[in-house]
C-alpha cells in the first residue's frame, strides 16, 4: 500500500482502495463460486445480481424517479456523440442544440453534424472555454429536438454549479467527467450519460441513464448495437457487455453509499478538496483558468507565469509522489484531477506543494 | 486456488491461472509505478509500453505480415457487424457475400443488410448449421466487396478446419471463438476480428488486425468511433480504450508465447483435448450435433436422448464442480467450451463423468 502515488490523471483516474482491495481479493475466484469475476459469464446469476444491484444502487444514489432506464455500453462519451443524434435526431425533421463549453461539448457537436441538423446554441471557444453560459445567453432552435450540455468539462475545468435550464427541449448532459461527484435532480434531463473511467470506474463502461420517453423517437433500422432501444429491451444484454468494468461500477456505488455515505457527502468531501486548491488561485503566481463562478471542483486547472516554470512545477510534484499534473495542451499549465477517490492527504500535500513553489519561485 | 471450478463457459470464459496471479499481485500497484493497472492513464508510458508490446506479440504469435494494422476496439464482435459493411460496404456499388455457418454468421449478415447489398452465400441454416460450405458450395457475387466469414460457430460447435479459399473478394473473418487458438494464415484475409471473451481476454475489447489497402475503402463522414481509418491513424488511442482489457490481453499473449510455446502447440493441446471428448460421441448414447469433419475444437455440442438426461448430467457434472455445460437453446444439449486455458484435467474429468454417465444410464 505504502508504494501508491498520488495519481491526478484526468482519466483513467484513481480508484478507491477499498475497491481495489475488493476486487483484489476476489481476483481468482469469487467466494462460494471459484470462477473470477474476469472469467463469470454474463449470463450467470451472480452477474445478473450484480446488473440488478449496480442498478438499484445508482438509483438509490441519484434517486433516479420511475419512467428512466439505465443501461451500460461500451464505446464511451466518443460513440455517445454519434448514438444520441443517430437515436434522437434523425428523421425528426428537428434541430438540435449543442452548447458548447469545452473540448468534449466541441466534440459531441462535430459527430451530431454528421447525422442531422445542429444549431450552437453557445460557443465558449472565443475565451477558451474559460467560463459558462448564463441562461439567457444560449440562443435555442424553435422546438429543437434536443439540448446537448457537458456538464464538466474536463480539459477547460469549468463545470454547471447547478442543474441548467436552457428550455424546453430534451435536455442531455454528458457527466462524465462529474458523474456521481455531487446530487443530480434527474428529472430535469431527459438523459444523463457518462464514461466510467473518471468518477465510476474503469475505461470500458459508459453508463446511459435514459428517459423512457425518447425511445419513442428512435428511428427504424439502427445498427443493432446503437440502437438505444434494443439496449434497454435487452437490459444491457443483447451482446456480452463489459462485465468486469460494470462489477467495478458496483463495488464504486457501494463505497459511495456505505463508506461514504451518498451523495451530498461525497459533493461536500469534493468541495473541500477543491477549496484547498482554488483558495491559491487567487493571487499573482497562480492563474485560475475558469472563472471563479464556472470552476470545476474535479479538474482544476491554472497556469504559471511561463511554461518553463510548469515544467519545473511538474517535475517537483512528481519527485513527491504527485503525478499526472501536466495541463492539456490547448489549456496548457498545470491540471489536477481529484476525483471522488483522490484522498484529501493527497490535494493537501499539493496545496502544501504549491505554498512552498510559490514561496521559491515567487 | 483449490475452489476453483471448471467453467466451460462459451465466454466470458476461463482464464489462464498464471494470467490471473499476475493481475491479482498488481491490482493496487504497478511495481515501480505506484497506481494500479486499472487506473493507469491510457497516455502513460506503461500502457504506451502494454499497447506496443501486445501488438508485437500478436504480431509474433500470428506471424502477421508487413501491410496490417492491428487495433483495439469496443463494442465486440455485435459492432463490427455493423462497422464492417459501414466502412467496407457503403458506397461501394458491389454486394457483399456472408456465409453464413450458423448463428453468429446469420447476425453478421442481418446487420450488413442494413448497410447496403448482401448476398447469403451459403446458409447452414436447414441442417442446423451442421456441417460447413465445401468450397464449390459457396454461390459468391462477381466482384463482391467482400466475402465474410465466422471461423467458429460458438453456439453450433462448428469450426473451419483449415483457412478456406471462397474465391476473390477480400475475406473477413469472425475469429472470436477460435482467435490465437491455431495459427492462421493471416495473408489470406483482408481482416480477422475477435472479441476477446473467449480465448484472448476478457469482455470489453476486440481485436481488429486489417490489411491497410482496405482502408482506402472507408467513406467519409462515418462517425469517427466507427471510422476505422480514424482507430488506425490513431492507434487504438482516439478515445480512451479500455486499457485494463487491453493489459489481459497483453498477459494472455505472454502465456502463449512463454508458457505454452507459441499457437501450434497451443492448436496441439486443443486437438489433444477436443479428442477425449469427441472419441466419446461416435456411440449412439451421446450424437455430436457437428458433422465429424466439421467439428469445432473449442465448443463441443452434443445431444442426449432426451431433455429430461441432459438436465440430469448438467446437474451431475455441477456436483463434480464441471459448471457451464448447458447447451445454447437453439442447439440444446450439452455445450462444453474447452477454449486455450481450459486446464487438460478438467475436460479429462468430464470425460470421465461422461462415460460414467452413460454406464449409468446407457
Amino acid at each position: 500500500m505504502t508504494d501508491r502515488v498520488y495519481n491526478f490523471s484526468p482519466g483513467p483516474a484513481v480508484l478507491p482502495v477499498p475497491v481495489l482491495e475488493q476486487a483484489q481479493r476476489d481476483l481468482l475466484s469469487l467466494p462460494g463460486i471459484g470462477i473470477s469475476p474476469l472469467e463469470i459469464s454474463h449470463r450467470s446469476k451472480w452477474f445478473e445480481g450484480i446488473l440488478a444491484e449496480t442498478k438499484a444502487l445508482l438509483t438509490e444514489l441519484l434517486g433516479i424517479p420511475a419512467g428512466y432506464s439505465i443501461v451500460f455500453l461500451q464505446g464511451g462519451s466518443n460513440l455517445q456523440f454519434s448514438m444520441i443524434p443517430q437515436n434522437f435526431l434523425r428523421g425528426t425533421g428537428k434541430t438540435a442544440d449543442y452548447v458548447v463549453t469545452g473540448t468534449w461539448g466541441q466534440k459531441a457537436g462535430q459527430e451530431a453534424v454528421k447525422e442531422g441538423e445542429v444549431n450552437i446554441a453557445w460557443n465558449g471557444k472565443s475565451h477558451n472555454f474559460s467560463y459558462l453560459p448564463a441562461a439567457g445567453e444560449v440562443k435555442s432552435s424553435p422546438s429543437g429536438a434536443y439540448t446537448h450540455i457537458t456538464s464538466n468539462e474536463t480539459i477547460q475545468g469549468v463545470q454547471f454549479q447547478e442543474d441548467p435550464n436552457f428550455g424546453d427541449a430534451p435536455l442531455i448532459t454528458d457527466v462524465s467527467s462529474d458523474f456521481l461527484s455531487r446530487p443530480v435532480d434527474v428529472s430535469k434531463y431527459a438523459m444523463i450519460y457518462a464514461c466510467a473511467q473518471k468518477n465510476a470506474g474503469i475505461s470500458g463502461v459508459t453508463v446511459c441513464i435514459l428517459r423512457d420517453d425518447m425511445l419513442e423517437r428512435v428511428p427504424e433500422n439502427l445498427p443493432t448495437m446503437l440502437d438505444f432501444r434494443q439496449m434497454v429491451k435487452n437490459d444491457s444484454l443483447y451482446n456480452t457487455p463489459p462485465t468486469f468494468a460494470i462489477y467495478i461500477v458496483n463495488l464504486i456505488c457501494k463505497w459511495l453509499k456505505n463508506d461514504i455515505g451518498g451523495l451530498q457527502k461525497m459533493a461536500d468531501r469534493n468541495q473541500s478538496k477543491a477549496s484547498l486548491l482554488y483558495d491559491l488561485l487567487d493571487g499573482e503566481f497562480y492563474q485560475g483558468h475558469a472563472r471563479p463562478d464556472c470552476r470545476s471542483k474535479m479538474n482544476v486547472t491554472f497556469r504559471l507565469q511561463d511554461e518553463a516554470l510548469e515544467k519545473t512545477f511538474v517535475q517537483q510534484a512528481a519527485a513527491l509522489q504527485l503525478f499526472e499534473l501536466k495541463g492539456h495542451r490547448s489549456v496548457g499549465g498545470i491540471r489536477a484531477s481529484i476525483y471522488n477517490a483522490m484522498p484529501v492527504e493527497g490535494v493537501q500535500l499539493l496545496a502544501t506543494f504549491m505554498k512552498k513553489f510559490r514561496q521559491d519561485n515567487g
